[in-house]
């Protein structure tokens, strides 16, 4: 039998997952917007980061709830952390769209020009990172999380392509450098999402072996009390 | 006379005022590099983000140690949960303060060229921004915290003005638009160091009030433990 304790800790995990789905279709619907040059896509963006501030709210005050339940387990007590931050980054994920988004109708007001960019793909990489993270996460896989990492680099080197491509686009033709510099900004708030997504990677590894990867740190769980 | 969970407690204030003092360094050191166009100083803050890296990952290791070591009292757990997230800010200021230090060493290998910006100001209002929310955090005063929130406003006045100034710019004088762009860039850095400090004054007044004002929520107190 669950003890309430432990009910609150599965309640915790779903409502995390929810919200991980909803910024990853935060991302996915501003991108579509770009794509497709559709506003209402746009609005559906910042409908959903409304959505995602209340259940940050939420995930946070429950954490708190269940810290304040009894005094939890080491393992139980990184989990709870690790959602704290996993929940601080979705929600920075949900912003990462909405500048997208509202970069995005900035360009929808300006003649549109075709540019040699794939936003698309960097995109559908980004996002996968967010749910390959979550993945991790539900199954405690420090392996996937790990492979995260590795997805980064790849987000890193597109964004500077792309970077480089539209520095090039404003040399020869001034007269697209706005539309160019929007793509740029696009891309570099992609590339955010990917950083929120190796965070959160990095906070799955911290929890499912209690060391502290993130900066190449040492093992931190023998200091830990044993659960 | 103090606990030692108690004495843990203030540990935890310095070790984390003295991480706030290292990431408001690293962003002077790295807008000081800009200015005076200095190879050395973005080598300083590449050192100074070791540093912070290290220090992000004790605090949290002594916050973990702390919650293991007693349940506390709703107003330590809010506290402790506040030191946590404040400290994944001001890394993230040190992260903002490399990626000035190194648009900065790019700019270096450029033609050097007048830019019509005053990056300093708003590098000084950023940089403000944190010691007021630090400022706030150390006397536990929510209406200090509030005023950040406030100046954030004006940062990023300061960076759509900056953001158009360089547009102009790059459409008129293209072979300038590199070195505009980088400019552009650690505009939007320097934005992103003042929301930073945002993030860590809302974490000041959750933890003073008892009130997630995030997300214009309503006060959550009444939900929590006394203590």
């Amino acid at each position: 039998m669950r003890t309430r304790f432990h009910q609150g800790l599965d309640e915790l995990k779903d409502k995390l997952l929810r919200m991980a789905g909803m910024a990853e279709q935060a991302v996915d619907r501003a991108i579509e917007a770009y794509r497709q040059h559709e506003t209402q896509l746009c609005q559906q963006v910042f409908q959903i980061e409304d959505a995602i501030n209340t259940a940050e709210r939420e995930i946070d005050e429950l954490a708190l709830d269940l810290l304040a339940m009894q005094q939890p387990m080491a393992v139980d007590l990184r989990f709870i952390l690790s959602v704290i931050k996993i929940n601080a980054d979705l929600e920075r994920v949900g912003d990462q769209a909405v500048n997208i988004a509202e970069r995005t109708s900035d360009m929808l007001a300006l003649p549109p020009v075709e540019l040699p960019l794939d936003l698309s793909l960097m995109a559908s990489l980004a996002a996968g990172m967010i749910r390959q993270a979550i993945e991790a996460f539900i199954h405690a896989d420090a392996d996937l999380a790990h492979s995260v990492l590795t997805m980064d680099d790849k987000v890193d080197a597109m964004n500077r392509e792309i970077a480089e491509a539209m520095m090039e686009q404003i040399s020869h033709s001034p007269q697209l450098s706005r539309q160019a510099l929007d793509a740029l900004l696009i891309a570099r708030n992609l590339e955010r999402v990917a950083d929120h997504a190796t965070n959160i990677a990095e906070d799955v590894i911290f929890w499912v072996r209690g060391a502290d990867v993130r900066h190449g740190g040492k093992p931190a769980a023998a200091r830990m009390r044993k659960s």
